[in-house]
């Protein structure tokens, strides 16, 4: 029998880290590449992530029993009508790792649908601020949701074989309609950068004329605006390619923020209160407290003052235990960023590291409630 | 000479930290405090915070030589008219923290104007996820910003006499028009709180007709909601008593969030693209990336498995080095918040302490550029 052949388009972050995530389970894979730069196939092929390496798409097409697509959204498109005039190997399996999926889908359908080929949409929920083959890691993919969106080009088995080829990632493989998984991420992703980037686009225009403005910028406002720090390209892609939720999520926010102010208008302390205690109330009950399978985190929190050694004085006290999350930041404490937050996998662990933390030293210790 | 004398009326996080900072420089003061819970003023007592304590503010406002105020915004504006009517010392000075300035600043011109007292409104931007006076802990002010909003109550010296007593807290010191606090603070704070908790109510309606809108909530839209777990009732104050400049950033946002949605109307990829690299270019500028006095981080970045003791197993091999900022997130990895992130202080830690992390793991890690 033939070694399997997967050909993976696009040699960047994502590809390179799963042919690295391909390659751990199934070392017997032969994992063909492709990239337009031949800097990224030398590291690919350095680095063993791919068996070969190539710059032309079309090319080697042919030769492969799966291939996924792991290039920019419009390039995917690109790719996928390139493909439906070449001629590939009976019944092989596309799949691709775009951010937006209606469009892609939609693209999949009217190209391959007369095609031999098997077909589905993907999103691997990962990412790093950084990019491209040399930074390629396979824990990126750890525990993140590597989302399927099945079609009519979709077979029985089409995705469970795609999930046996993965399983190295450590993903949290799931399946939901195209359409919906771009209303989805309209709300929880696409949207949020924009209001991130209007947010910082309205700071930058008053600060001309209100010179504090920066300075004062603090805990919240660092952290809204985090996400403006993103690659513009690819954004840009993700609106042009699902504006139809995206826009319809702009319209109802406004109407959101108009009742906001007309509450604020009418000077209505029980209607701006319940809103702050509803978004309170219904954050607190989200996944987003909650890790992979557990129900909560086991936080203990420490005010520590601003010394050289702090931190890792505290974190040698807790040698040994089974520290998940840390965080602090110091900057400025207007809320509760100014806090050393660490999260421990169980109750035990937790309570434990605060008795020792504060036996051995003088800081303020608080465990989550 | 007597001992001077400072009345703190509010003996919770911010009233019983600032306590503490006026004790660690000047042991000589005698300081009162006033809180209407028994518990509050026990625990204030009992740890040395204050000299003495009572649940009657009028009664011991006529003993003091300093009055700070460090209640609620509303019960602020309350004690100063009740100040007006009290036989307090000639030449008192009065001062207060709360969150918004313009409506205390006139609340004190309005009731003290005629009284022989001296008043300038302060806003320490400093704060705790935890409140009351057992969380009380002087470092919380360190580096932060202590804003003076001085008036025609101010008389030459006061701020100064102020900032001395309170040099203990080791804030950054600012002198600033109260209307303009308030409309900068509006911009980086009071409206991006609006932001947050109508994102997440937006999510939560959104959530009852698309089931996995919670769970694909990744890092960005975690980060942008944080500030939505705030507590209600100082956000409703804030809001009350700085209606006009919340309101005007709230209006213009939507003019910012239609510009957005012509450019991608029409398909404008240049406009839209302009608009990311924008925000991406302005942020990257803000002191947002600075600690005080100190123009840039010195940053690593590392990517870490999901595993026990990966990060403890990288600090173990840091010890010693000047660490001043830890922040990783392994929730989601969908952006950077899936790498764990060292600040260090100066680059020559940065260099070495990359070169033993490289030498001793075989993470990958990144320099900061």
């Amino acid at each position: 029998m033939e070694k399997k052949r997967v050909y993976i388009a696009g040699l960047g972050l994502i590809g390179a880290s799963l042919a690295l995530g391909i390659r751990r389970d199934h070392p017997e894979v032969e994992i063909l590449g492709y990239n337009r730069s031949e800097e990224s196939r030398r590291i690919a092929l350095e680095r063993g992530m791919v068996d070969r390496a190539t710059a032309d798409f079309a090319a080697w097409a042919p030769l492969a029993d799966v291939i996924i697509l792991a290039v920019p959204i419009q390039q995917t498109i690109d790719f996928i009508r390139e493909l439906a005039g070449l001629d590939l190997k009976e019944n092989v399996l596309i799949s691709d790792a775009g951010s937006t999926k209606a469009e892609i889908v939609a693209a999949a359908e009217d190209f391959l649908q007369a095609r031999p080929v098997r077909f589905v949409g993907a999103h691997p929920m990962a990412g790093s601020h950084k990019t491209g083959a040399a930074s390629a890691d396979v824990n990126i993919f750890e525990n993140a949701y590597y989302i399927f969106t099945p079609s009519s080009l979709t077979k029985p088995g089409t995705t469970e074989e795609l999930q046996d080829l993965l399983s190295g990632l450590h993903a949290r493989f799931i399946e939901i309609d195209a359409a919906e998984h771009d209303r989805v991420t309209s709300q929880v992703s696409h949207f949020p950068h924009i209001l991130a980037s209007s947010l910082m686009e309205q700071a930058a225009a008053y600060s001309q004329e209100h010179a504090l403005t920066q300075s004062f910028a603090a805990g919240g406002f660092r952290d809204m605006t985090r996400i403006a720090e993103s690659e513009p390209g690819m954004w840009t892609s993700i609106l042009l390619t699902n504006p139809e939720p995206i826009l319809e999520r702009l319209e109802d926010f406004k109407e959101h923020l108009d009742r906001v102010a007309d509450a604020l208008r009418s000077k209505d302390q029980d209607r701006i209160w319940n809103f702050f205690e509803e978004g309170r109330r219904v954050r607190k009950q989200m996944e987003i407290h909650k890790r992979a399978g557990v129900d909560s985190f086991y936080d203990i929190f420490i005010n520590v003052p601003d010394e050289e050694d702090a931190i890792l004085g505290i974190l040698e006290l807790l040698r040994g235990t089974s520290v998940v999350n840390i965080r602090i930041n110091e900057e400025n404490r207007e809320d509760i960023n100014g806090i050393l937050q660490i999260t421990f996998k169980n109750r035990e662990d937790l309570e434990k590291s605060a008795k020792i933390v504060r036996e051995n030293t003088d800081y303020q210790v608080f465990l989550d409630e």
